[in-house]
Parts: C-alpha cells; sequence; structure tokens
C-alpha cells in the first residue's frame, strides 16, 4: 500500500473543530466564552505574533503563564506553527525555571502578568525573547504556513517531570500521545453530547493540558479556573453544568468540606481524581453523598489517565487505581523473587512518551524493550486490578504536586552546616503527604530549623521546602551506604507518634 | 524509539472486553442474553473446534450464516485463530456465492440451517470442509495459541463487494480499519453507559458486521434481529431500550408506518441511517416525531461510516451525507473542468482498506495516490457538507444491498436472444429504487419479459433480478460507444411518465 506515510498524519484537529463546530461553545473563563471560531482565529493570530517574533517551525515556545484564556490560544498557536510548547510550572523559583530555560533552549518565553517579576528575572538564563502577552498582542502578526497536518509522531509538547533522580526532565508528548490520551478516555469515559470538562488543575501539568486537547478532540467546552477556590468550583460545577472535573483528592475534599456535603446536581456524572489513592474517608462520603468519583493513575510520561478505577468499583477495590484503558497496557516487573507481587510498573501503549528532550540514554533506560519503567511499584490482582504500592519509591504527592525528595536534599547538601540531608513524605489531613527533612549536620556547626527552611525556601518551589526539619545523628542507609528513605519514614513517623 | 513495530500491536479487544467487563451483557437475541465472559469462552470454543477441523492461523473462514449469535461468535473466534472471516451474502445464488469461494478459497465454510440447502450445493465449487453450525458444535475442540494481540495492519474480514465493474471483489478490511471506525464514530456520536446498539442489516454487509466491532471496543449490547420486521423493531427499540440503530430509509419509513407515527422513547439518541439521502417527507416526518435521524454515507472500502450528518442539520443541509468524521478527510477529484463542482469523491484516513484480495491491479488503482478513489459522484459546500450526487454513477441501491448493474447485465447478455442490455435503477416508494433492464433482441430471435425474468431469477439474488424489462430498438451509448446508462434512465423515467 502507499499508506504508511500518510498513516501518520492526522488532520489538524483545531482547524477541523473549527470547521464542524465553529459556533459551540470551545472555553468558559469567568463571564467570557470563546467558541472554537473564535479560537481557532486566536491562536492563528498568536501563531502569526510568534512568527514574527522570529519563532520557526521546530523550535520550541516556553509559556510561564497561568490558568486563562491565553494559555488555550498560546497552546494550540504552537501547534499551528509546527512549534512544540513547552508550559512551565509558574509555582517554581526563578533558579529552577532559569535551569529548565536552559535545558528546552526556547525561541521565545511568552508569561503574563502574574509571572512578570519571575520572568524578568529568568532574561539572565535565556537569549530568547522574553514576551509579555501585552507585547505579544502589539506585535505585527505575519503571514505563516498553515498548518493542515500533524505527524502523529511529531512533538507536540515538552512538559518536565523530575523524575526519581531529582533531575527535571523534559518529557516530550507527541501528537499522537495527546490523540491516544483523548481516545482512550473516551472508550473508558463515555462522550455526551452535553459534555463540559472543568479545568482546574494547573494547565502547565499534563493533567490539566490533556483535557484541552480532549475538548478540542471531543468538540466539547472546558470550563477554565484560573485558581482552586472551593466554593468558586462548587458554584461552577452548577452554574457551567459542568459533567466532567478532574481534580486531586484533597481538592475534592475541601469542595465537600465548603459545600457542607449537600452534593452535586446529576449532571457531574464524573469526578476524575488523581495524584494517588484516595482515602478511603473520603471515598465513602463519595458514596453516601452519589458522586461519581473515578480514580486514575497517570503520569507526565503517559500523557495523564493510564488506569482508571470506576465508582462502582471505588470501595470494594479500595486502594486500587483501576485497569487499563484500553488498547494501553501494564505489566509489572520482577526484578528478584516477589512474594506480594509487587513490582516495577510498566506501561506501553500511543500515549507512552516519546523520550526525555535531548537525553538519548534516560530514554532508552525508560523505554526499555518497549515499555516505559514508571520506576512507581504496583501490584495487579486477579482481576487485573492495578495497586500502586509506592509512588516512584520515594515520590511526594502533596496536593497533587509532585515533589521529588533528591532536589530538596540536594538543596540542603548545598547548605555549609549539612553533611546528610533526606527528605520523605508524611502523611498530612489537608495536603494528602508534606516534605519533612532530616538532616545531620558537619561536626562543630550549627543552624536552626527556621535558618534551613529559610535557605530552601530561596532555592525551592514554596511546596517543596520542607515543613519541618529534623535534626538527627545519623540516618538509614543500606549496606550499599544508599539512604533508605523509607527506613527514614517509619523512624520518623514512630518518634511523631 | 523501539517502539515502531509495537505501535502496530493492540491487544486483543475480546479478551480485554471479557476482562474488564466479564458479566456486562454483550448480547441480546431475542429471548437469550450473552455476557462478555460468556462470548469470550464461546469464541475460543469455536476457534479450538475450527482448527480441529484443519483452520490455521492465516488461512480463510467463510460464513453461510444469518443474524444470529452463531454469527457473533464465528466473527470472534476468527480473529481469536488469527484467521481472516470471509461473510457471504445468503441472499445470492449458488453460482454467485460459488464465484466468491472460488476467489477467497477458504478452509472451511459454516453454514446455519436456513442455508443449508445452497451449503451443500456449494460443494461443487469448494475442496475445503463444509460445515454444518451442528457439525461444528460437535467437533472435539483442540487447544490453540491464544491471540495476546492483534496487528493493525493484519487482514481481519473480507467482504466481497461488486464495485463499478460489477465482478465481486473481496474488501480486506484490517483490525485497524475496524478500530478506526469505531474510534471515528465515537468521537462523533458519543458513547454513553447505557449505550444499547440495534442491529438489524445484515451481518454479512460492513453496516452490520461493524456494529459487532463497535460493540466490543465500546463495552456495549448489541441487540440483533434475524430478519426486519417493522413491528418487532419498534417493540424491541422499546423493550430493550435501545438507544441506537442502524438502518436504511426503507426501513425506517415503514418502522414509522407501522408505529403510525407515535414516535420512540427518548433513550433512542441517534437513528443511524444509510444507504443514499433520506427523501424529504420522511426527514420532515422524523423532525415531526423528533426522531434523532443521523445520515451518513459509507461503503465496504471504508469499513463503514465516512461521514454523517446530524439530526440538527437533516433539513437545512437537505441532501447532504454531512461531514468526514475526524480523522478521515473527504477530497473531490475534478478531471475536468466542473461548474457545479461535482467530481469523484476521494476519501482518506486510517478506516480505508487495505485493498481488494488478491487483487493488486484494482488495488493501486482504487488506492491511487493514497486516497480511496470511491467512484461514488460527489461535491463539497462551503461548510464542506457532502452531498453525493451519483452513487458508483450507476449503482442502484434497493432496500439498503447495492445492485451493480454490470452484473445483470451479463446475466442478460448470456441469453442467446439477446444483443445489447442496460440496467438502471428507477424509483421505487418501498425499496428507494428498483432494477429495471433494457434490451434489444438479436435480430429473427423472440423471447418474452416473463421469460427474460425467469432466466435471471436462476442466475441473480432475488434482489438483483430486474422487476421489468424493457424491448428497444436501440440503447443510449456515447461516442466511444459507451452505454449511457444516465440517458437510459431518463429515456425510460420520460416513458413512464
Amino acid at each position: 500500500m502507499t499508506q504508511t506515510s500518510e498513516q501518520n498524519l492526522i488532520p489538524d484537529w483545531l482547524k477541523r473543530r473549527a470547521e464542524s463546530s465553529a459556533h459551540n461553545i470551545a472555553l468558559i473563563f469567568k463571564d467570557e466564552t470563546l467558541r472554537w471560531a473564535e479560537l481557532y482565529d486566536k491562536a492563528l493570530l498568536y501563531a502569526g505574533q510568534m512568527a514574527a517574533q522570529g519563532v520557526e517551525a521546530g523550535a520550541r515556545v516556553a509559556l510561564l503563564l497561568g490558568n486563562t484564556p491565553a494559555f488555550v490560544c498560546a497552546i494550540h498557536a504552537t501547534a499551528q506553527l509546527g512549534v512544540v510548547v513547552a508550559p512551565l510550572n509558574t509555582r517554581l523559583t526563578v533558579a529552577e525555571l532559569g535551569w529548565q530555560l536552559q535545558d528546552v533552549q526556547p525561541a521565545l518565553l511568552l508569561y503574563d502578568a502574574p509571572n512578570a517579576a519571575k520572568a524578568m528575572e529568568l532574561a539572565s538564563y535565556t537569549i530568547c525573547p522574553i514576551l509579555s502577552l501585552e507585547e505579544l498582542a502589539a506585535t505585527k502578526p505575519i503571514a505563516i504556513q498553515q498548518t493542515e497536518y500533524y505527524a502523529k509522531d511529531q512533538t507536540h509538547s515538552i512538559i518536565y517531570s523530575s523524575g526519581t533522580t531529582g533531575k527535571p526532565k523534559g518529557v516530550m508528548l507527541t501528537c499522537g500521545n495527546h490523540l491516544w490520551n483523548a481516545l482512550a478516555s473516551c472508550l473508558n469515559l463515555g462522550l455526551q453530547q452535553d459534555d463540559r470538562w472543568l479545568a482546574v488543575l494547573p494547565l502547565f501539568h499534563v493533567g490539566g493540558m490533556s483535557i484541552l486537547l480532549r475538548s478540542v478532540l471531543y468538540g466539547i467546552p472546558v470550563v477554565l479556573h484560573e485558581s482552586f477556590d472551593p466554593a468558586t468550583i462548587n458554584r461552577s460545577i452548577t452554574e457551567n453544568r459542568v459533567t466532567i472535573i478532574s481534580v486531586v483528592a484533597n481538592m475534592l475534599q475541601r469542595m465537600l468540606d465548603e459545600s457542607g456535603d449537600s452534593g452535586y446536581p446529576s449532571h457531574l456524572r464524573c469526578v476524575l481524581t488523581g495524584g494517588g489513592p484516595v482515602p478511603r474517608p473520603l471515598l465513602e462520603r463519595c458514596a453516601a453523598l452519589n458522586i461519581p468519583i473515578t480514580q486514575t493513575y497517570g503520569m507526565t510520561e503517559t500523557a495523564s489517565q493510564v488506569a482508571t478505577l470506576s465508582p462502582v468499583d471505588a470501595l470494594n477495590k479500595l486502594g486500587s487505581a483501576g485497569r487499563a484503558l484500553y488498547p494501553s497496557e501494564i505489566k509489572i516487573l520482577h526484578k528478584e523473587v516477589s512474594h506480594d507481587g509487587v513490582g516495577e510498573i510498566l506501561v506501553r501503549g500511543a500515549i507512552v512518551t516519546a523520550g526525555y528532550f535531548n537525553r538519548p540514554e534516560e530514554t532508552t533506560q525508560a523505554l526499555a524493550e518497549g515499555w516505559l519503567h514508571t520506576g512507581d511499584l504496583g501490584r495487579l490482582d486477579e482481576d487485573g486490578y492495578l495497586y500502586v504500592v509506592d509512588r516512584r519509591s520515594d515520590l511526594i504527592i502533596s496536593g497533587g504536586e509532585n515533589i521529588y525528595p533528591a532536589e530538596i536534599e540536594a538543596a540542603l547538601l548545598a547548605h555549609p552546616t549539612i553533611e546528610e540531608a533526606g527528605v520523605v513524605g508524611v502523611p498530612d489531613e489537608r495536603w494528602g503527604q508534606i516534605p519533612v527533612a532530616v538532616v545531620k549536620l558537619r561536626e562543630n556547626t550549627n543552624v536552626t530549623e527556621a535558618g534551613l527552611i529559610e535557605w530552601c525556601s530561596a532555592r525551592l518551589a514554596r511546596y517543596k521546602v520542607p515543613k519541618r526539619i529534623v535534626f538527627a545523628e545519623s540516618l538509614s542507609r543500606n549496606a550499599a551506604g544508599k539512604l533508605v528513605r523509607r527506613l527514614l519514614k517509619d523512624s520518623l513517623l514512630k518518634k511523631t507518634e
């Protein structure tokens, strides 16, 4: 057949959506609504303006934007231009962002007013133009070669994820990854004509961004929120007739608290909850209120959802993240004989990342034998339900944000007084987990807990700063001298009891 | 990446469905229901029995079966065995079926009781075992190598379609074709948890068979009917809580007649109507009764739907078949300057056939430059809506069955008295169209209309036999001497007025 190369091409999804659903609502943000034809026009305008600023196909554009319509336009504009979008986590420090900018080497950094101060400071990390939305808007667009097709294997976005080493890596997600995420989610959760997906998770994370792409492919509106306020979200669910919302457990808990457990209208058909298993009391509360909670397991490297647990299974498969979404696959890798069936979780399928940007070695390692090695530990029960036992062994998930202990430890070890440092997550009612550090000081040095917290605050995003620092004589290490964070955690929790 | 070859593999859809939805209903047939785990077990049993009869992976199995659960089991059994299924049209004559058997060279022909007589007669056309369902059931199954994956480019089914030449060709549909048909249909029509798809179209046609594959991929039940009886179908819609039904216009008309225009319960959310544009009076009737009629354009070569027209557009885009389903594409090929924008309809996408079985030349021709040349004439309006002007120029669609004039003409020309023959479709209230023949007799010969009809009946499926035969002095031909069926039709209709 002559189709091999054509099979890799898919028509531009925004153009097709603007043609077929021109007058339908694409985006609801506060009192503003944007229709598909308008969104397409805006994306094309942005694209022309980016091009006028020297951005060329194949380049990368970094975003330092909040959850606003500008983000949505920018993410489609880059695709129109054949440019890779790299949305940056606005909660990071200048130093952290600077590192990512140096790694991704964008042709342009676009920021909005709330991120202006950080953007200004970033000038020392990059030679690319740093533009405010206003400056972009004032740019006279030039004619661009309009996209007609995306290649499935073309990189659409680069999203930074710290991974087990604590060193952030740019996860490359292709157009095909995003397409298959949308398709698999659709086969699993269904698709209704009245669907509206509420996005309050940060759009710079895969959990937020993937909503935007599903919305185009499904032709359904996104109800976008700039920040999480339980009362506002609760009101929005009703007023905007939201049918699906993506949250983390902590958000849902606060939403229920705020509502006084009054429940939600029946049009809310799916509360997609990521970021680790949902605690039993919250599940029971949802069951009592008839809230359709769908737990999900996913990561940046899989363009979001890999497995989901449907509401009917929430309590009888407690602690499970559910089954792999067709056509993806999950298997457990047992490196040694395991009596409890626990091993590393591997994922295969069209949702799996093409690799890490400019890191061929890490890519080869992560994708060995065609399977993504997630670094997470888990097991599959006899019905094929996944139980995630340890999220990337030592990963701390706090309010939906991933925190890698190694990154905080590195910041602490840079302090002149610290000889050893270990960071673990301890349970917290509000955030799920919070990072706590155990440190051993060098001989004849001294520092206070407050002093170290201040040190960290200057170097790390706020959510990563240890909430407590414990001074110890020695840290638990294994025979090879490697820090055993699990033992550290055990001793820490024992002390707290 | 190391994923190239793995990307071609998709997990066995029936196995995965049986795992994830074991106890959900897969099939409703009369008073019988079959759950996914049961259907999977039955398919595996059939597969083991077929293997015991000598069927090996890579071979073909022909089916001469009605719309019963056995058909559903057989179609999944062949996939389990890595065998290509060739469902035969049970309405064809022995000679027609014999031709297809010789072409497809199956390793087994499976028939059911209503087709026993034909099956017996087919023994002279094939050396393969011809087995009744009872004989298969009595076979002791052997262990088979269970399928874990399908290759997207692996041929799943061969469905015969006559094409413009009138010579039946085996259209090869791959697992990828069926997968993408299901995905594209899902993005377009949506997918609800309570969906149930009623199948009364013959399963040996792509319009029927594709329902079975969607049902597995969506995890929804098929409500299967053996034959079309308006009252039974109307009752079934209500009693079985059908949400989607695939029909041809003529069926829908008879259903409305039978119901006395009483309408349908609101759970019937989509009446997918293929086989040519729906006449305005019927559309108006549907609008008045709030029946959600979705017109569709598709063919065997595209694994069914290519474009659909949603109910809201039914009357303002009268006569249109709607827009291409994402990610497929439609374009019009203008071989010469055309003032009305009409040209040949071309289709591209993952739903397009891999080609015709054992016909490399016809395949190359039909798929030239990566587009399927449908042979149908049409145009696209400024909004991208397709208008099919002439279905494969001369194709006659009678009660949803495709009739190719050339095939009937060939049968007539085989009669000793006939010098020239032309067959065209004329409008018919019940069937949409019926075939009528115009013939010119050889000098000094004589034959009656009844004599010729009898002659045809012995050679052609009943629906193909001309309902009228007109004797003429000459037939309309163009400068090149080629029969111009359009002119023939015009003169015929003029005479009838």
